[in-house]
């Protein structure tokens, strides 16, 4: 399997050039000899010379044309969405083929990909598109808290809807391989509730005992050491203070709320369940900065390092 | 207006009295003087006794019997439910005629008042009740981070039907006008969205434009200084970085979670919109370490110094 890391450089006009190349820029020999930033030569210059860093791009770089070089910093266009798109189809292409272990991507522009005629519900959606899978699932991991999620962009009243015993049973699944791949023996998981206090026998809901009850049963089942439904307001304390390696987090809100709170610049966004592996930043294009050199990189070393210790941490 | 507080001692056979007795043994002289504990006063001496600490309780209890001495730590019972309900009455009748200027509520076990045939909700709902109020607003406070709730102990789906215009609105001017009293000249006001990312334009839900923006805009109009709806995933870390002094929270969870993971001893539950002034602790009964010394009273100690700041802080 490729020891290799992929950083796909996202939307050309957002901050994804500069924060690749200064995380390029702080890495040793080796680490660099291991990495690729797919993305635009001339683009990925223009980063280095804005942010002051020297790194040989021949080395590094895997180069896709855009037409028309004359693009501007910060500003939505349809050429920088559709090579947002390339860069990312060539790395999924690659990564099927074993060329590169992990992909670690920047932000795209969904507005840009939208100009550009790519149609896809955000990043996440457009690989597994590339990939002809229907979903993957966001996983959200900093050193002391880690969540996983059974749904995402969808309405939360959807998303009550979509945590059905097997969507809930399926997320605990990929969230336990998973942390078996990155070296935990017995993965510790926890399944937060739906409802306060998990609906209080009834008074506030029924979800929670019609929909994550018989799912954590038949986790169990299978030997996972799983628990559940445990009080959302409560769960993720007791995850971030060490009791569980692990939280299902049932929506969006309920896993990025206390994630963003803890390790909002060192969160990594993982992708489950895609026959390929890739982590990314868990931030934008900031449009606002793109350009100014002000970009903080260090959530894209973050997701360098989690997708290393994944690729490392692989069977050969 | 009346500069005494009072704690009621809760639920007699959980932490209630020994959190009590912990917290006035750690007052000085002048800041006893202004306290009242409303208990049972052969109970509180054996909490004394149990963990250690002199108090005269001749100069603060206010006692009431309970029929029976013999109850048990831990176990739940009519009896010991009739008496919390009894402590709090008396506790409201008395703040109503300004013998006492905030009540201090240690945990109530919602079974046992219901084995005593007072059904109610909730600590709240049975103070709201006893005030003839039909609701208030939970806030929770802490140093960093403090929100308030548009509703608490309902199913999310209903929660997010309760989020009403009017329902937001109503919360935002609670939250405004505590604020002002506790000091704060212009308060900072963010809320948060129902739906990821505030539902993006529509596509991931339509409450966030049809419920929330309208409540923003008549709250806005009222000159109150309030931002909404915010993503829900960041509006916690960026009042908890000081962007906002207050949050109001959609649901329950929303709102808990991230107070729970940055406050989990020290948050204060001050319940608004009731014609009397009320801190609580934010924790349970705990009837698995009742009786044995172990509860920690750093959270009794936070509602009390809420309290005294509610309390200095009127116009006499």
């Amino acid at each position: 399997m490729s020891q290799i890391l992929d950083i796909t450089m996202g939307d050309p006009a957002g901050v994804g050039p500069e924060i690749a190349v200064k995380a390029v820029a702080e890495m040793g020999a080796n680490e660099r000899a291991l990495t690729r930033i797919y993305g635009n030569r001339a683009i990925l210059e223009k980063a280095c010379a804005m942010t002051g860093v020297s790194i040989d791009l021949d080395a590094v770089v895997v180069n896709l044309d855009i037409e028309g070089q004359e693009l501007e910093w910060g500003k939505l266009d349809p050429r920088c969405g559709d090579a947002a798109f390339r860069f990312s189809e060539k790395a999924v292409r690659d990564a099927q083929a074993d060329e590169i272990g992990c992909i670690v991507t920047a932000p795209i522009n969904k507005g840009a990909l939208n100009l550009a005629g790519h149609h896809y519900d955000g990043h996440t959606g457009m690989l597994a598109a590339l990939t002809g899978q229907k979903s993957a699932f966001m996983l959200l991991a900093s050193d002391r808290l880690k969540v996983i999620h059974v749904s995402t962009h969808v309405s939360l009243k959807t998303a009550i809807d979509r945590a059905t015993p097997d969507r809930i049973l399926a997320t605990i699944r990929a969230g336990n391989e998973h942390l078996k791949r990155m070296g935990y023996e017995n993965p510790r998981i926890a399944v937060a509730g739906i409802n306060p206090h998990c609906g209080e026998s009834g008074l506030f809901g029924t979800e929670d005992d019609v929909q994550v009850v018989p799912a954590v049963a038949m986790a169990k089942a299978e030997g996972i050491n799983v628990q559940g439904p445990i009080s959302a307001d409560t769960v993720y304390h007791r995850a971030y203070t060490g009791a569980f390696d692990l939280v299902i987090a049932q929506y969006h809100d309920q896993g990025h709320i206390p994630i963003k709170l803890v390790a909002f610049d060192t969160a990594v966004n993982v992708s489950l369940g895609l026959p390929i592996d890739r982590t990314s930043v868990d931030h934008g294009t900031a449009f606002d900065i793109a350009g100014t050199g002000k970009a903080n990189h260090v959530n894209m070393k973050s997701a360098i390092a989690y997708a290393r210790r994944l690729v490392s941490g692989k069977p050969a």
